[in-house]
């Protein structure tokens, strides 16, 4: 279903050569309108890559008519001809689909200060606008996978007849900021840009932005939203985020739980903060501690490393007054020893931490990582990714 | 020669029973005067364990006549309890040498959130003190040691007749603010508490605090510096500080070089930055991005992971005129593909990461790093440390 599951959208993914492998690597997905509303958020690492700069400056006039995807080579860090490459594949978008390149965003994902082949690229653009499809979207997610073992893809319908379907790659430098991710969000509810831009920065905040799966951030994350107005229904602004949020939280669960590899999926959800922001340093510090994450893996109940992690941090807290959660046992109570750690049952997939800053009553902000495992330092270092 | 290579110091190491496996574990280092002067650098954790609580007091009088550390466990979140044991520690030690509790100062390294057996400890302090000797600082090294494989030790003499030399454990949890070390320095110089201080924090700024295993930072970290007088010469202020300096260096570097689970020690040199915080900051910002870790395991000059680190930091800098170079080849010129990356020879323990940042004129930083590898993992995850 994916990013063809609202009305006005047609979709395709094909192998263009550009993975040596075979594999599919290019993705077209088109707005049939009536409407060309579109929003976008980018990584904001300042090392950014070609289609970013691209993608960021198409974005800004409100309008998008097709995007054009592909895996097999993030062309970042690739100088003046990464960019001119960038803007070459627009226009063929454009001349083989009869658009105006200024309205044709890119997207790229894979190894970076590498330039793309052209001459593969180019031609597969036209072998995929051949193929576009109102079926068309769940090719267009596999084309965009690179380390992903799964294709990820998320669909909320709306009982006022509108839908909000998307597609997602990313398994690894999933970091805040956006993870290397690339995601396309499609709707047919009949919605203009700037209500689409403030209900897609709302849903990546608390979403995307929340997840933290090897602190390290990518120069390509793309999270572009496109709303065509088939289906004619002009949506409760608030009802039309909330489903825009659902659809990036189930993108964002599914990027973590494919995390290059990773063995468990760690939930951290920090309480009573003094406020959101604290409570979201507080996370991250302990999504990206090595030593705890290790622990997880072992599935050692280490609260000591989450109490370590929490001291590094500029949020308020008295360290005598911590609690630690792990699996719902208190095994740190008042910053010393709680309740028995042998308790805490760690077998499955899913673990969750809670952090207790007693310090406030902010909501609690939930933080997703993932272990640190043998597995994902042999896939990041056996080869260049 | 350790601890007691300066004269006017003595020092033991023994076995008191608080690791199982019998190994040693307490250490006392004596300071006979004439002078006591004392300085020390402790953890910026907020949360920090009950020794370091303490020993803040002890050297905040700018006077300690006795160190006394113990490996085998943190006594970090141990609450009240936790503070009583250090608090009856340095009584012991005051009690067995008949000095004043309140300049002793107490050193602690192991698991955190584990309560010290003192009904071992305690007549350890004894049987150590027993055993002080001008030639025990070996021994005293290697009763501080944890999950490190070599015991660390530096000594630098001044031909105007001082001497400067110190001990070192630390292997794990090791990162700025200071790694998971203990450290113990002395000297047989003649000098005031207030210029040991200023000779401690200067050098450590530069050395242990650019230090950076595994990006994190312990409960416990203490570096302590004594100066006995037993030489009776007053150094100069400067060349004094050069040697506590050379010897932070030396004992940082042999930190690195034995890391957890590390193949590489990574010397990471940030230049032409617009200013030494800027290169602080890019330099860390490298040292600990985990998908460039594994891939200097992997031995892959990757460099476009060099530059989405650097894109994470708030440094000045042009991303299209950023230069990178691994061991001695420039594998990125002005943020771009530049030499040939097949030149890079990474067959070594020590790789070499230069990051030219062309955006001024501080001084070159150099932060010192290992690579992420499957032991790590392995040790850290196999059992509670």
């Amino acid at each position: 279903m994916s990013v063809t599951a609202a009305k006005g959208f047609t979709a395709a993914g094909i192998a263009a050569g550009i993975k040596e492998n075979g594999n599919p690597d290019l993705a077209l997905v088109v707005n049939n309108g009536p409407r060309l509303a579109a929003a976008g958020v980018f990584t904001s690492n300042r090392v950014k890559a070609a289609p970013v700069l691209w993608s960021e400056q198409v974005v800004k006039g409100g309008q998008v008519q097709a995007v054009v995807l592909n895996s097999g080579g993030a062309n970042a860090c690739t100088g003046p001809k990464g960019f001119q490459d960038t803007h070459a594949t627009a226009e063929k978008v454009a001349e083989v689909l009869n658009l105006n390149a200024g309205e044709v965003a890119v997207a790229s994902t894979g190894l970076i200060g590498v330039t793309l082949p052209m001459d593969k690229l180019l031609p597969g653009v036209e072998s995929a606008a051949a193929q576009l499809s109102e079926h068309g979207g769940e090719k267009a997610a596999i084309a965009i996978k690179t380390t992903d073992t799964v294709h990820k893809t998320a669909v909320v319908a709306s009982e006022a007849g509108w839908t909000v379907g998307g597609m997602a790659k990313g398994a690894g430098m999933l970091a805040p900021g956006l993870a290397t991710m690339l995601v396309v969000l499609t709707t047919d509810a009949d919605v203009a840009a700037a209500d689409l831009d403030e209900a897609l920065r709302s849903a990546t905040r608390t979403t995307f932005d929340r997840v933290d799966s090897d602190g390290c951030m990518s120069t390509n994350d793309t999270v572009l939203l496109l709303a065509s107005g088939a289906s004619e229904v002009a949506p409760d602004q608030g009802e039309f985020a909330e489903a825009v949020r659902a659809v990036c939280a189930d993108l964002a669960r599914q990027l973590i739980g494919d995390a290059e590899g990773a063995s468990k999926d760690i939930r951290i959800e920090v309480v009573n903060a003094a406020s959101e922001d604290d409570a979201v340093e507080v996370g991250r510090s302990i999504a990206r501690n090595n030593l705890l994450k290790c622990a997880i893996h072992g599935e050692d109940p280490n609260w000591g490393r989450v109490l370590s992690a929490i001291g590094t941090t500029s949020a308020a807290f008295d360290p005598n007054q911590l609690n630690v959660a792990i699996n719902g046992v208190w095994v740190c109570k008042n910053g010393s020893v709680g309740e028995d750690r042998d308790k805490v049952d760690m077998r499955y997939r899913e673990v969750a931490i809670t952090a207790d800053l007693a310090a406030g009553s902010a909501e609690p902000v939930v933080i997703w990582a993932n272990d640190l495992t043998a597995e994902y330092v042999h896939e990041n270092s056996a080869y260049s990714s």
